[in-house]
């Protein structure tokens, strides 16, 4: 008989997916299956076998079908073996899910009938069963290693991130905004921008190469159209792609990435903004770990074993704040060189907010109030003297570096108009002087990048490792990738 | 005292954003006050002026905070009222919410204190109240017209409708992944596609103008990175920005929209993939309209009255299913004239699947199996003759035409190969074809444009009106969206 539970599942695949073919057994996922407290009845699991080990009176196989990092022991007669039945092959397995007696596994299922529906040329596959190869090999392959172990676990844990996010927002009354990817803005002047043209065809046609009739950008950042947003829903958020094309060989940039941004009206204190980063950071980070242990703990144990306790760390402690100039002057007495010398008025660099973290115990820090000069437009002045400092934060991890930035906007119309002027910025930004011309709300916000954060969680060291798709449809594009190299090659975790 | 309910709301609030100016009035969204199901000690509102009514003896105010279509009204002693308290400004009102004598409403704020934080200019404010100005009016102020009761609703059902999709795929098991938006693929040859290049600063530096070395676009879908995950987890779906450079001033399309795409591994028949389009429509459809109902009724009152009983219909009734190969026949069969001649082995026109809907009773139907030489080479051969229909599907529905589009992909290399080999794709395409022999799984999927979908739920014609926000942040840009007229502005809706 069916567990409650297991029913339940099954009962839920079926009505959402009827198999006509085959309606006798229920089909219930691996996970599912794994999970059932109770032996069950006839079933169907389809996936990928990950082992395959005869032996005289009985065979063994593990399927996989990626909905855990787990696999489901098959226990099956001799019988059943086939020639075709190989790792890395397309299964569906019928039969009865029963206790097991192996310690490590609550059930496996006694199979009645196996039917390889895609064998796998285990000659040319570039995978074999348990050979280890590491990471920098496996980038090689980039359509077939979300088959390995590392990749699935870390492109699952993207996945339960991306819905942790979207839940803490939405709990707390934010309305989701997809703010626009092709834009004439480029928000802040932030690094190189991608541009956006229709094909040479088009332009041989003599038509405007302009499909916009103006320059059009890929967006470096959503912040000025939440801004809007948040003038007429008071809270706000987005979380999508931002681009910058920095030709970058560094482990710390991308070029597509993704961002998670927030605004915030009514928000007269720095302090305001500062609360939301470390709620959403942890809240998201607490549903993440109990969503999916099994494929965080891969990375803690095999990539980056100083990861967990630090993680831990960083969940449990209050996050610290310290001011810009506190973080300059901690720096100049710091009892080490930098390449960079310390000096108020200048960028922290990350050997700065390295040492940062470390001085502060290896917890968060949120740095606040940075000079004025340093800063873009928007930022709101903190008049604690001429044009000294700005409400602007960022929020720097150990070992990540800047993980947040945010600020208070400036949404007084007699700062900012005279400071566009300046800028000469006046004409082209008259709709972001009309936001405080009319209603205008004190307001604040921040962004994080999305890889960076999961950086975080899992202690990859390469940003490149966690983006994984862009590269994968060129030959081209598939040596691109295996070009960086990162440490996860170098702890060996292995298919 | 606080209703249960209410406090709970403010604690959860205050904790995740305490205000250390003000703590003793707890805050409270529009939303939550309107909620309270019993009166509630000191609150703080904070939105923007709806409207203002000053009698002798009392002062009403209406205060909306984009949480809500309905704004919360204030009661306030004359004496409250100052120069700055206008439409449109910015306010923080503090008092007691109290049992309201009016019909229309359960609660409204009896005002101690009212802070404006940011006037409003009424003078210059493009917006007034009471006045009625069409949808055409306020395309106009991109930057503001977001304020009006029309743009707000739309948002919040977008923003839900975001959400109940994301719900749908996860309750049942699909990872998400994050397709790449800027790829070298161009998928099905689907449109012209926009090109991605750095600055002409990086070009005159003589540095490539292709950042990737290869040409590189912006995607048209995500589906071919899809199956290749699905090979790994199964079930996987994305939800992402898509791009056609095509320069149409059509109703129905964009150049820059949202899609979901879903796809999933062991599915051996269009039934399955149909189930699932059909389960997602109803399941989202029927959350945006138990989460925002206010929202859906302003659209379904002013702008489409007919779109009200058309979704219900949908909702109701089982789809209907129907082979291309009918599909002409009954246009065939068809008392009135088409401008495209029906025949079998054309595509199916807007005025053909118009018809269609029409013939089938005005529900969403499926039209499957489509000649093999009308769609991509991906596309499951029914074998049903040399090379005469693949198992393709369409979902037409009432009002829109097409809403979604999928198919079983072929996954046998004897079919796949030869097809690639005379379309001269089969070197391009070689890393598709290894998905084929590494363990290749029965599989298939589908891609829903979002802002159809939307245009389904609210029943707005012109599809430029739902998505909104590309066009803010230039003069240009404004002047182009304030082109597009569609019925959202003849239906009268106003501000």
């Amino acid at each position: 008989m069916f567990g409650a539970r297991c029913l339940l599942l099954a009962l839920r695949r079926c009505s959402s997916a009827p198999c006509p073919k085959h309606t006798q057994a229920a089909r219930l996922r691996v996970c599912e299956a794994l999970e059932a407290q109770e032996v069950a009845g006839d079933i169907k699991v389809q996936g990928w076998v990950r082992s395959v080990r005869s032996q005289k009176e009985v065979l063994f196989l593990h399927i996989n079908d990626g909905s855990s990092l787990e696999s489901l022991q098959i226990v099956a007669d001799p019988s059943l073996e086939n020639r075709d039945l190989t790792f890395g092959s397309a299964v569906e397995v019928q039969g009865k899910l029963v206790k097991s007696l192996h310690r490590m596994q609550n059930v496996e299922l006694k199979a009645e009938n196996i039917r390889v529906v895609g064998p796998c040329d285990t000659l040319t596959f570039p995978f074999k069963p348990r050979e280890r190869q590491p990471l920098e090999y496996s980038r090689q392959f980039p359509h077939l290693r979300c088959r390995t172990n590392a990749l699935s676990s870390l492109l699952r844990v993207r996945s339960e991130a991306t819905a942790a996010i979207h839940s803490f927002f939405k709990d707390n009354g934010y309305v989701h905004v997809h703010t626009p990817i092709i834009t004439s803005n480029d928000c802040e002047g932030a690094g190189e921008l991608f541009h956006v043209r229709t094909s040479d065809k088009v332009q041989e046609r003599g038509e405007n190469s302009h499909f916009f009739n103006v320059p059009a950008f890929l967006t470096v950042s959503g912040q000025l159209h939440l801004e809007v947003m948040a003038g007429a829903f008071t809270q706000v958020f987005t979380f999508g792609p931002t681009f910058r094309a920095e030709n970058s060989q560094s482990r710390r940039h991308l070029a597509e990435f993704y961002m998670v941004e927030a605004e915030m009206s009514f928000t007269e204190s720095l302090q305001d903004i500062i609360q939301v980063m470390e709620d959403l950071f942890k809240k998201a980070t607490s549903i993440v770990l109990s969503k999916c242990p099994q494929d965080v703990e891969l990375f803690h144990k095999y990539v980056s074993p100083a990861q967990k306790g630090r993680l831990e760390q960083m969940l449990k402690n209050k996050f610290i704040t310290i001011s810009y100039t506190e973080a300059v002057d901690i720096l100049k007495r710091a009892p080490q060189t930098f390449i960079f010398q310390p000096k108020w008025g200048s960028n922290l660099q990350t050997e700065h907010e390295k040492y940062l973290v470390k001085h502060c115990g290896e917890v968060p820090v949120f740095v606040v109030n940075y000079p004025y000069d340093l800063k873009p437009f928007y930022m709101r002045d903190n008049e604690d003297g001429p044009q000294h400092t700005v409400a602007a934060v960022d929020l720097l991890v150990p070992g990540i570096g800047e993980l947040c930035g945010g600020s208070l906007r400036e949404e007084r119309l007699h700062f900012l108009q005279p400071r566009l002027e300046r800028l000469g910025l006046a004409d082209a930004y008259q709709w972001y002087l009309d936001l405080r011309q009319f209603g205008s709300a004190p307001h604040g916000g921040f962004g994080m990048g999305f890889e960076r954060y999961l950086q975080c969680i899992l202690g990859v060291d390469n940003i490149k490792n966690l983006f994984l798709s862009r590269d994968f449809l060129t030959p081209v594009f598939c040596s691109s990738m295996a070009d960086s190299h990162g440490p996860i090659c170098a702890a060996g975790l292995y298919v």
